[in-house]
């Protein structure tokens, strides 16, 4: 295990004079302080002490049915038995890999993938099975491919495949729906589990929704996976699990082992909040915050960025993924970017199992005011037209991905193939 | 992996005629509901946005800072950077686990053990070591002996030995100052880690306070975990490890795949009663509350149990341990005693990794109300001299043990060993 370069960035941020694009966090100001504080101290004042109690593990009950009534609301048909609360969706991920993984059991991850998933997975020891993204999402004629010829060669059976639908972290874009079908086909036919992240989802500036993955799976192989963080509050850390009752039961013997139960509290104080009517119309107040952040770094992006370089086109949700031209090395770049120009990013590396994307950057325009994406991105801009002018001089570059790090075992698919289909929205 | 024993109590323990001694939570009249109020609401409304955005995966330092100023007030030698919060000091076991622990390696645990403790470790596949305690905790000698012939045949290396000291879960015995400084030096003499487990340790309603085992440590050999559960609020889940900063570290990096940062909110609420003194000062308000539960439950074990049975004298915490006679079978008596006399226990035997101690029962005096405890006890010591005096006249009984599962890899010691040393407090 290894500290991720995503927390190690948000520690750059924290520095005042720096504008950051590195912290992938909500927008203080979508936060509904003023409704937390009075609800928080109903909650406690007129429930007592069972509101501070330990709690089930699989989290309160009536939160649950909320969950189960609003998935089925978008076609995921469940019950308040399928849901399990979690700490954030970032424990649902370690407990859906603790009760599958053995060591050496093959993952398939995006590439480039949430380094929070991968995180999560690697954990356990697998073999990750690297499967690249385009405009659509997980290329699953290439997953397909892979798994006809029976997994990663040397790897354990393929038991899961990790995938974040709608605006995809760290990339932004959204899986189509043929490929939903797809994908949810695949798990059926070669009896593996999808993982569908969506933190994101309910974001979307533009566009109809997709259909959820989990909504077209006949087999029971869909595991969905959502959160509260991103829509609500993310201090509470109240994400949920839904599949299948058995699966739901055995990540609950997990949890207890793990932390006994979440935080009962910040439950109380959601499930309240949902009660009043106001967790939708929360969600809806905040879609427009995030709208004009992306709609300010798009334009900021087409202004300021040297001609070398793509960009992905978010729907929704708080990133946008930069291409630079082969042989620019992101991450060997950020101390100068710091130093230069006081602006930092996560360079891309890191979410690629197989030691590629060193020329790849992750832009979060979640968290930084609107004055400052304009300002940073200028600063980006003229900070990165300096380095391609170094490439195009000759100065001397690192190989590709020679500093990501090395080889997940497993990871075998050829190093170029997918990335350069990202970035072409300019 | 199974659903704990306790877990299952508990559920029992929600039906309402039912006085039950089975789940261990605090008694919810010690839970400072206005403060939380008052505090919750004036955090959020104060800080604002910040109160409730995503924490550092460390916990908030300032918090830090405070755990590890009142740990060095009792002789622990630390700073912020030698503390983790986690959910709970369960998460913090499950964490040590995870960076420690390789299939088949060895951990000691005490016999009986804290089965949220086995339950953690058990997720990583390890073989358990079982070491009886008596009235002065853990038999030291005995795992000398162990350490000394290369631990159980068998078993890889021991890597954890996992100690309750302080009014144990299940028992309620406290660890002697003599074996503490043993423990701490056997640890490093033969290279291993002792997690001190101290959740009850500040709710002591008599005698002076025994030294950490953390302070006898001079080879960074001991991990110290706390929490505010007990003394303050569960549903928060805020827990701390404390250790060498390496460890810590790892810890947090761990940590950061599991669920990437605790609840920020409920760190706020105890870093603010902390700011104003007023921890210290709850927890010392409540002392009285748990000892006049202990002294009404140990009057009426002597009025009503019958003269066969033994059971422990905690001079702190939530439990007293009981000792029934050899062939009696505790968890196949449960189903009885709830239907017969609507009065629930731990059956003692899922505490014992060698699948010994079915004839041992944990009870809780910390949740029941006074005039629960008189009338329970009462109900249940009818109930104990019925199915004394079943076994006396020759009554099929299952074998001891028989019932509690299979026995552990690793777990070699002799069955008898140790059980009938406690329980001699009448």
């Amino acid at each position: 295990m290894k500290a991720s370069d995503i927390r190690e960035a948000f520690k750059l941020a924290e520095r005042g004079d720096i504008i950051s694009f590195a912290g992938g966090f909500p927008a203080p100001e979508t936060f509904p302080t003023a409704l937390v504080a009075e609800v928080a101290h109903e909650v406690a004042a007129r429930m007592g002490a069972s509101s501070l109690q330990y709690g089930p593990t699989e989290g309160l009950y009536e939160l649950r049915e909320y969950v189960a009534n609003h998935l089925s609301g978008e076609g995921i048909e469940c019950t308040a038995e399928n849901v399990l609360l979690t700490n954030g969706s970032q424990q649902a991920l370690d407990l859906i890999a603790k009760i599958t993984l053995d060591p050496g059991d093959c993952v398939i991850v995006e590439k480039p993938g949430y380094i929070g998933g991968i995180a999560a997975f690697n954990q356990y020891e697998p073999s990750f099975a690297p499967v690249p993204l385009d405009n659509e999402g997980i290329r699953v004629d290439i997953l397909e491919g892979l798994l006809r010829q029976g997994g990663p060669v040397g790897a354990g059976p393929v038991k899961l495949c990790y995938v974040v639908p709608n605006f995809h972290n760290p990339t932004g874009v959204t899986v189509s729906e043929p490929r939903r079908a797809r994908l949810a086909e695949l798990a059926r036919e070669y009896g593996f589990c999808v993982i569908e992240d969506n933190p994101y989802g309910d974001l979307r500036f533009e566009g109809t929704p997709k259909r959820h993955i989990r909504t077209y799976d006949t087999g029971e192989h869909v595991l969905y996976l959502g959160s509260f963080s991103k829509v609500f509050v993310p201090g509470f850390r109240v994400g949920y699990a839904v599949g299948p009752e058995p699966v739901i039961r055995k990540l609950a013997i997990a949890k207890q082992g793990t932390d006994l139960c979440s935080n009962s509290f910040g439950q109380r104080i959601i499930l309240e909040c949902a009660k009043r009517g106001l967790l939708e119309k929360h969600t809806a107040s905040i879609i427009d915050t995030y709208r004009k952040k992306r709609d300010l770094m798009l334009q900021a992006l087409a202004e300021y960025f040297p001609d070398e370089v793509e960009w992905t086109y978010p729907e929704g949700g708080f990133f946008v993924w930069v291409t630079l031209p082969e042989g620019m090395n992101a991450k060997e770049m950020l101390p100068r970017a710091v130093a230069e120009e006081r602006v930092a990013y996560v360079s891309g590396g890191a979410s690629f199992v197989d030691g590629t994307g060193a020329n790849t950057i992750r832009l979060a325009y979640s968290q930084a005011s609107d004055r400052d994406i304009e300002e940073g991105i200028r600063r980006l801009g003229r900070f990165l037209k300096r380095e391609v002018a170094r490439l195009r001089s000759g100065a001397t570059q690192n190989e590709p991905g020679s500093a990501n790090g090395s080889l997940a075992p497993g990871a075998k698919l050829d190093r170029k193939e997918g990335i350069g289909a990202i970035g072409a929205n300019r």
